[in-house]
């Protein structure tokens, strides 16, 4: 049983008209005039989870077996590896990233072999050749384990990185080529499991109700968490515990329905950027796949009716304090454009105090005595205030320490949030229509067989105009 | 001589309504109506160019003698150390880790000593404790060189950083701790120029007209540069080579004038949103040093009258190919809000080509022959036209390779048409009041002397709301 204690809290004073102002804030009617569309779209949400691409919201509790099969397989991989790579880009490559980035040592990678305790972690999301090469050079294969991670099975990036892989692996090992690649895919659909049947490769299946930004929870994050040696299964309970407390459909006690009803009322305010400010690096990459979760889900032409709309917010990620020497002058001074979330955390996982010195100089030497957890959390503080006096948007989302259980939770509430605010608008939360065209020209560029006509249309455009390219 | 194809190029032929339609593209009549104030933008610029806070355009011209001391110095470093750890926040920090991830091995630090040929790299840019904590676990004291920059000499999160470095090398080595730290600072101005002075430690200065956006090209930059064995001398050359080619106050041949210009108009059509997205992992962290340029540059919330304006354009980091599976769907099809910049690469310094295999799977097999090197180029290829045809407003700069030479005119060409566009909007590019709020929150919540009615202020805010905490 978890204690109320260790759960996240979700502040939103500082959107509220008491706090920031009646120019910017949000009043109780404000929020009294979407209750129902909230109501009706959290009814949405439960009367549809667990179906069609909703499945991810079951994740937390249907994947016993499963969960056993992944811990077997990652302890055999931490017993004879040294370096686990992910080969994968979006939804494949940015929860796995994140849940690292927080649960892990900052500095994994750089710790002697006796501290790390699991291997080396690479995600590899790019195709860039420079990219490529700079990793070539640093693994030693005989001791990699490769995870290539595409739902589809067709991935582009993916796959290229899979057969420049597996050619390497196969002209060093021949038939033990397998051993060093595991699969996460569709159980039925693409290429990949065909692939991987033929070669004899290890699979994990990401269920066919779990698009690539909400499957985190499926075998496609928890298979690297558990190789990193994080506690999979608290992961699991954490976002269980937040789901469980976001069963209602009320504002003033579901958490992730106030911040999505909150945030569509900015929304109709005009406030076209979300601004994700974890202050704490281990936090950095959470903000990524927030990114990433709330642009594509949102971020849509039509809705449900086939009304064209344009939605979406375009989400910011920022680092504190570090960015408020970075991007806070414009947070502050510039337009009213922007909700500002905070993410804090009450303890951090060190402490370090600042030492004694600079006595003769009383601007520095009056952080003597404090520590950098006291630093930091002033900062922030006084972030949020000099915002909030300046009529600026924001609201705070707080850890009680960043662990696997509250990294779960903090992973559900994003999910919920965008679901909710999804239904809210009456989109399809969980298409990406826009992406294909892109895909389809570079098809045809590369000559795919089928894209002729693609090929054709590219031929028509017109000629760039040398008078607008200066060199 | 530079070859005129060494040069980079900007095209904005994606902004024109010719190519991106006439909803939402400029035309010749919206740059000739702006003709007069981007010629008169320019001419301020070459006016006040060298004085006041625009001292940064003259660094590549006036360090012959500075250049030779930071080379004589980080011979040394090279040759002691195997860590170098710059101690820096903003301006101090970001301008150091672009240049590093552009010009270095894209895993410098996880290469063995005998191909890295340069210390270790580390940019500690917050007050994290527990990246503190994590920096210092992998850390040889003994081969670790600090540099610490701070203008002012009085950043909280640098001086804290500094005092418990310096506490740790005392105790350590007693007097030879001043071996390990060199100070970047104010040569007249602030305490750690003082500190320097007592303790005995090896000095660079920022020039008192560059402010820490703007000091990349100052010691701050050149000297961890050299350090990594980057050619400072051609990254100089080269933003010289950008500077002399943005001298004519004319759109058609200065690019830098006609990016701000046409950034300028975007922004008047209610484009509050710039997208910086480098197709190159190297040039990744250049979108963070451009996001903190522009946004500080920029974010102003008075213009030189007085007026109220609350001027500025949201600069977010996006990476190709990594963000078209994160961010392009909402660039397609959400708000048109935007302006995308693309970063190409013609050459990339390595070359990977895509084995053969799977022959029975056509939909992976057209890319078996490709290079990942075409892949890439033909991915940023068809982003550009998918946004084009949806009417989204694109440009891209070119760099025929990333080297020392073309990332200096890189770094010019933002500067200038950041200190062109300030200009067209009457703002001062140069000052950032917004952030002092913050800072003096944070001494009161410190209880530094001489903030008690700052601190009054804090504690007469209105109690927060519990109805709008949820947990």
């Amino acid at each position: 049983m978890v204690k109320k204690a260790e759960s996240i809290r979700f502040d939103y004073n500082n959107m509220m008209s008491v706090y920031v102002g009646a120019k910017e804030g949000l009043t109780d009617k404000d929020i009294n005039a979407v209750k129902a569309k909230a109501a009706e779209a959290h009814a949405y949400f439960k009367a549809n989870r667990g179906t069609g691409m909703m499945g991810w919201t079951e994740l937390p509790y249907n994947q016993t077996e499963i969960v056993k099969d992944i811990l077997f397989t990652a302890k055999k991989i931490r017993r004879k590896c040294d370096a686990f790579v992910v080969l994968g880009i979006g939804g494949s490559a940015l929860g796995p990233m994140a849940v690292f980035q927080a649960l892990c040592h900052l500095r994994h990678n750089e710790l002697p072999k006796s501290k790390r305790k699991a291997p080396k972690f690479y995600v590899e999301d790019n195709v860039d050749p420079e990219r490529m090469a700079s990793l070539l050079d640093i693994l030693n294969l005989e001791k990699t384990v490769f995870n290539v991670i595409t739902k589809s099975g067709s991935t582009s990036e993916t796959m290229s990185q899979y057969l420049i892989i597996m050619d390497l692996l196969k002209k060093a090992y021949g038939e033990d080529a397998s051993e060093h690649i595991i699969a996460t895919t569709d159980e039925q659909k693409g290429n990949l499991i065909k692939i991987a049947k033929a070669e004899n490769l290890k699979t994990f299946f990401v269920p066919s109700g779990v698009g690539g930004r909400f499957s985190e929870l499926s075998p496609v994050g928890l298979l690297p968490a558990a190789v990193l040696g994080i506690d999979i299964k608290e992961l699991l309970k954490g976002a269980a515990f937040l789901d469980r407390a976001c069963r209602k459909g009320d504002i003033r006690s579901n958490m992730a329905l106030a911040a999505a009803a909150t945030q569509y009322i900015a929304m109709n305010k005009g406030k076209n950027i979300s601004v994700m400010m974890p202050y704490a690096d281990s936090l950095r990459l959470m903000a990524d796949w927030y990114c990433q979760l709330w642009a594509e889900s949102l971020g849509k032409a039509v809705n449900k009716k086939g009304e064209t709309v344009y939605a979406g917010q375009t989400p910011v990620k920022a680092l504190g304090v570090t960015d408020q020497h970075s991007q806070v002058q414009l947070y502050t001074e510039g337009p009213f454009d922007k909700v500002v979330t905070f993410i804090a955390v009450d303890k951090y996982r060190a402490e370090i105090e600042i030492s004694d010195g600079c006595e003769e100089y009383p601007s520095v030497s009056f952080l003597c005595g404090h520590t950098l957890n006291e630093l930091i959390a002033c900062e922030m503080e006084a972030t949020e205030y000099a915002l909030t006096k300046n009529e600026r948007l924001n609201r705070r989302i707080t850890l009680p320490e960043v662990n696997a259980h509250t990294v779960g939770q903090l992973l559900m509430f994003f999910m919920l949030e965008t679901a909710y605010a999804g239904a809210m608008l009456h989109i399809d939360t969980y298409n990406q229509p826009g992406v294909e065209e892109g895909k389809n020209v570079t098809y045809a560029l590369l000559g795919r067989a089928g894209y002729e006509e693609k090929a054709a249309e590219l031929n028509a455009r017109p000629e760039k105009n040398p008078k607008y390219i200066i060199s």
